[in-house]
């Protein structure tokens, strides 16, 4: 948590990151999520998911989107605290989430440039691959976030 | 709940729709959302929010997206349990949402096109506006669902 602070300048084209340990996806998580942000049948609960596209309980997509997020804080990229998303530019859910499935991540920063509206922030632009514990990948993304210049501090 | 099925038909281009209701943001769920999912200083409490670029607490993006679905569940869209969502085209986070805030979505369908892959299923894409109760627009995103053609029922 009190790592030191990082700046635009340290993400640079090509750095890589991973997510130290897997998330499990509860049957109840996947639930309880959806009865507050995605009431939908394929992801309140077992039975009413049997009449839908998937046949089954799967987790909300914007579920599997925020553990993802859990998954780059937790991992070695060192964003957490210095900057702020600004966009995300696609995302794609390629396969469901079930009931135990765990989730793990990796990422590349793919570019970095400075911010045309503010002289001390710049813009990195990362892409994830979030997988199952299957090495399946279920969601792909690409963010954007804005980070402080170490010139300005 | 029980209404009647829709199908890949009924989402025409041009079609709008709108939440019947505000989804206040409390401090209390902005931090406990954080914890779970996304625990950085800006989102976590407000004594360490106070250092970073925002200067306050501000709920995690992801927590704003996931109240947008709810929001669109919620809508007259009619979306639910009728098909799945498989990507989103774009995002943005255009302003801060702070404890407080009360959002609203309004949104348009913006294409409709039959699936290349399933010639049972069509692809609508929707575009959302989420607004706080200045009717300032604090996210954007465009949608991508996939659902059943009535032709094949």
């Amino acid at each position: 948590m009190a790592s030191p602070a990082r700046y635009f300048e340290d993400f640079t084209v090509g750095l890589r990151f991973a997510s130290p340990r897997a998330i499990a996806m509860t049957a109840e998580r996947i639930k309880s999520f959806a009865a507050e942000f995605d009431p939908q049948p394929s992801h309140v609960d077992e039975s009413s998911a049997r009449e839908t596209l998937f046949g089954e309980l799967v987790a909300s997509g914007w579920h599997t989107a925020a553990v993802a997020m859990r998954l780059i804080v937790d991992s070695d990229l060192g964003l957490s605290g210095q900057g702020a998303g600004v966009a995300i530019e696609s995302m794609r859910w390629l396969r469901p989430v079930h009931p135990g499935d765990a989730l793990r991540v990796e990422g590349t920063v793919v570019e970095a440039r400075p911010s045309r509206s503010h002289a001390d922030r710049g813009v990195v632009k990362f892409r994830i691959l979030v997988y199952n514990q299957r090495d399946e990948v279920v969601l792909e993304a690409t963010h954007l976030v804005v980070l402080r210049r170490r010139e300005s501090s």
